[in-house]
């Protein structure tokens, strides 16, 4: 039977990321897991408007997205708990930096894409930063062949729900692929 | 050791969704994993601007976004497969409506989300549309409490990188308190 459970946001897991960016000069970092693919080369962030790292973000016009694996998940849930107003988050890791210059990257996430603000969607709470992805970096342990593969990555799945991170499962089926098979039964 | 891998966007896997809008006063349905979260009550899908039911969206308004589980992954694979112009794919499913009226929602998915359209992000060869979500309706059996249970649900995650769907895997830790342990230490 179908209860009608209010208005709930039920579209998860979603990819938990740590957000990087210069904050007065300063590498800053928070984690976030309401994020978003525009088209194929943008993705989202939904960063409330508390967030420290939004300045620099604004400032800059440039972020990273850092995906942590589930061994850094301790790390990653404290970088959402603290502020880097009273904090200073770029002690919990080792910095990098890439072609943009200034967006800051983790170099203990096996996978760091660097990314050029293109648009800000504005939300009465949230900052909403579309970001054009300019490059990706990987460690070479999750990749096989050419491609990144997630289960070597180990990511971290968050549901608002139940407050809960989860892990990401077994292969289920080929996209573009399982489908056909309805059509010769 | 790191390397670049191109521009290449990992912010993988994201949730499969089945997106339901009237055209031409028909249901129509189609496959989109490439979706986000903008703020708490507010979604994003990223549809390229061939398919037929971005044209429904449109002209109502309203949409609906529907979590399919495992067990219907050919269905799911095979509505993105198919387009709307060619076939009458509310004939692979049981459609109901809710509040809105002009959302039409698949019966046979354990979650399903009806959104009134507030805006519109144009991209070259996308229309991102961003929905408030109104009403949220559950099959009991994928709930534990109030709360929408992901281990019941069993949604299909997608990745581009290999064209992957996959399974949830495990709970791995509470959201906002794992981190706690790390001061503590």
């Amino acid at each position: 039977m179908k209860t009608q459970i209010g208005a709930v946001n039920s579209l998860y897991p979603m990819p938990t990321t740590i957000v990087g960016a210069l904050v007065d000069t300063k590498p800053n970092y928070t984690t976030i897991a309401h994020v978003g693919i525009m088209d194929l080369g943008s993705i989202s962030l939904g960063m409330n408007k508390v967030h420290y790292t939004n300045v620099g973000i604004k400032e800059n016009g440039t972020f990273s997205v850092n995906i942590p694996p589930v061994h850094m998940v301790k790390q990653t849930d404290y970088c959402g708990l603290v502020s880097g107003r009273n904090f200073n988050k770029a002690t919990l890791c080792k910095t990098f930096y890439g072609k943009l210059k200034t967006a800051p990257m983790i170099e203990e996430c096996p996978i760091n894409m660097e990314c050029k603000l293109v648009k800000t969607v504005d939300f009465p709470n949230h900052d909403v930063f579309v970001g054009r992805i300019i490059a990706t970096y990987s460690d070479d342990e999750v990749l096989t062949g050419h491609a990144v593969d997630f289960e070597k990555v180990q990511p971290i799945l968050f549901s608002m729900n139940n407050q809960d991170y989860w892990r990401l499962g077994k292969r289920l089926a080929k996209a573009w692929s399982i489908g056909k098979e309805l059509t010769s039964q």
